[in-house]
């Protein structure tokens, strides 16, 4: 078998099989087959796209080109809840509490990674004293005691992906919808859930903007789980504008436990019970949508899903003390008011635009050895359908930095003011199962 | 400016611009952009394509990447010929010598390279003494003596099509019409002729299969001339049988000067009058078709041409005496009859096949380091359009090898003999300026 008539194939459109995927993986881990032709063929697959067998195909190669983690050791059915990245997203810090105290256990490995704010990891750092760094044995004792864990990546996941993850990144290969899902699903998978649930965000602050791609890749990757025997379901959200109020790392965990104590933040808890819905389901602990539904929100208002939160924060070391008064949380030196300098109604949001300004303000990481500033973001005081007035504030920034102009400039015009109007957003456009 | 973002915006579509173009090859040459970018890049551009102005941009480019011939010292407006590839194709030793009869310099620098046979310079090679090794002033000299030399590849001519081509050989991006119309443009421009004839081959035997390849091709290179200022024709001619009668390099070499004394081998003849009009009313010695090519029949039938081919052979210290008888050339142990096993007409040929053929005698190199046996080869007896009878020859193995039976079956399987008559293929499909 030759790496170039492999290349020439799938130029030509025709599919690939499985022993040739099986060859280009593992002799591209062996480094026996360079850069420039794997980079070739991922060109010509931006372009050719791949079957449903070929996605799967890769997937099960990546997986298997590094470790899979065990964890029969934890009781239960396992349900993992993955999403595709948005600004605002501490949906995690809702939805892993809630499941857990619905009796699903949680065992989640959450990177730092870049991006507009930190990553989960970065996030929960927030609350003084936790800690990510467990032995497999403590990870494995606090689910089976307190149904939730958090530590940092371990092992190597997919690798493979990793690989040519980075290739794909320097050569215009990235956005290729089955090269995506592919990808998405290899760490997954090699994570070791029975079941996974997906939240694919659409739109201004998504990887995705369209609906019609957010679409595909979801199917793409609900068949990849189907294909590879895991139990796979996706949400597809709104991105169209950030998730709740808050963006940033500690803002963030606030925010969530607000919605833990009952605080109606409509879009982040309707998304939340929508999640856990579909993950206590397929872990089945519910029989249908509506007692999934009805029972979560309980969990929620009667105290349990905030019990189980402090359990899990406790357990790894962090000061529960935080969390029962949240103003003791990590904050910024300034506060600054952005305002609006039109009367009518929020139309449309460049969620993107308002993470580069968190970004901006030390939020999240630009390259992989910037620092994580925990207690600055922005705190959102409009969003799609509300009516504003001139001079009415738009959102505060929490920054370090005294001098904050531009930023000041980045969120205000991702706000577009209408004077017609405008419908609040929906949250949830479509499952797939 | 960022390689990742050239290739992202012909991945999408977009035409480069000259300092892109630029950039690219510049950087490419001095190592600061690797080849798995550029292999991405060649990708996009085979499903993209490239503009005119893309293609003259590329290949100015790679002719400024190394050596450009001076031919300044040779009196007189130079016109180059270049051939796509075929089998069979011995034009150069009959055009060489009639333009020079007529009064146009040739200073044609050759190659060796892997093939079904040796190169221009291996064929001429299979006359005793005949050396290709001269200096640059001796080459200029002689070139103004005799009108006529031949030399082996000097200098380092458009190193970045080199590097190109090799990535691309291993990328399965060769298949690309504007990569292959700069790849030979900007060879030929770095050779340093003020004119240029392409003989674009299509057919069986040829690199462009297809009448509508080869024509778009040729477009394209006449195009690219244009562009770079060099006055450029294209004759697409045929190549769905190999050109005359021999495949090798010695019983090329006959093949060429029988038709210098005279000999009608009406393809092989015809293709060689038709070039030499081109070249040398594009030299300004004629003024149009009729009186070009009528004088150039004359200064075949006088000896004015063969005269000048023994010249220049003398030059270089070449036998004459094997020109005047031969049947000095170097020969072969064995003569193989391949009989045809039924009655009719010939109605196609696998060109390529015949080639192939040729190369398993050893008359080509497959790898770069093989040796050339410039006596083997092959005769044809038979050509399309021949009626044939059942244990007629229809070619003659010349062989140094006793046992060649997969190779007769290879040339056997090559003819294809139906019973319904075929028209003779013609020779010169189209004239592109």
């Amino acid at each position: 078998m030759r790496m170039v008539d492999i290349i020439a194939k799938k130029r030509n459109g025709d599919p690939l099989t499985e022993q040739e995927i099986t060859f280009f993986i593992e002799e591209y881990m062996k480094e026996k087959i360079p850069d420039y032709q794997v980079s070739a063929l991922m060109m010509a697959i931006y372009y050719q796209g791949m079957t449903q067998e070929e996605t799967a195909n890769l997937t099960k190669n990546m997986v298997a080109s590094g470790d899979v983690i065990d964890l029969s050791p934890i009781e239960g059915h396992k349900v993992d809840k993955h999403s595709t990245g948005g600004v605002g997203d501490k949906t995690t810090f809702i939805v892993g509490p809630l499941v857990a105290a619905a009796g699903i256990p949680v065992a989640k490995m959450s990177g730092r990674g870049l991006g507009h704010t930190g990553g989960t990891v970065d996030k929960l750092e927030s609350i003084p004293g936790f800690k990510v760094e467990l032995t497999n044995q403590q990870f494995i004792d606090n689910v089976n005691k307190y149904k939730l864990s958090v530590v940092g990546q371990t092992g190597n996941l997919a690798p493979a992906d990793k690989k040519l993850y980075a290739l794909r990144d320097v050569t215009a290969t990235v956005d290729s919808i089955p090269l995506i899902a592919s990808s998405i699903m290899s760490k997954k998978i090699a994570s070791g859930a029975d079941s996974i649930v997906l939240d694919v965000k659409t739109g201004s602050g998504a990887f995705m903007k369209s609906f019609e791609d957010s679409k595909q890749l979801a199917e793409e990757m609900v068949t990849i789980g189907k294909q590879l025997e895991r139990q796979t379901i996706a949400i597809i959200s709104d991105m169209n504008q950030p998730l709740g109020y808050e963006i940033g790392n500690a803002n963030e965990v606030k925010e969530a436990v607000e919605v833990l104590q009952g605080k109606r933040v409509e879009d982040l808890r309707e998304l939340a019970i929508e999640l856990a819905t579909h993950m206590t389901i397929l872990g089945g602990v519910y029989q249908n949508y509506n007692e999934a539904t009805q029972s979560l929100e309980k969990l929620i208002d009667n105290g349990d899903a905030l019990n189980c939160f402090m359990d899990f924060i406790k357990a790894q070391g962090g000061d529960i003390t935080v969390i029962e008064d949240l103003s003791k949380l990590p904050g910024s030196s300034y506060k600054v008011e952005v305002k609006a300098d039109q009367k009518g109604y929020i139309h449309e949001m460049e969620a993107d635009e308002i993470g580069v300004a968190a970004m901006h303000l030390g939020a999240g990481r630009a390259t992989k050895d910037d620092d994580i500033n925990h207690g600055v973001g922005i705190t959102l005081r409009k969003k799609i359908g509300d009516p504003v007035e001139s001079g009415d504030t738009l959102a505060i920034l929490n920054s370090d930095q005294e001098n904050v102009e531009n930023i000041i400039n980045i969120v205000k015009d991702a706000y577009t003011i209408k004077s017609e109007k405008t419908n609040k957003q929906k949250m949830i456009y479509e499952v797939i199962k």
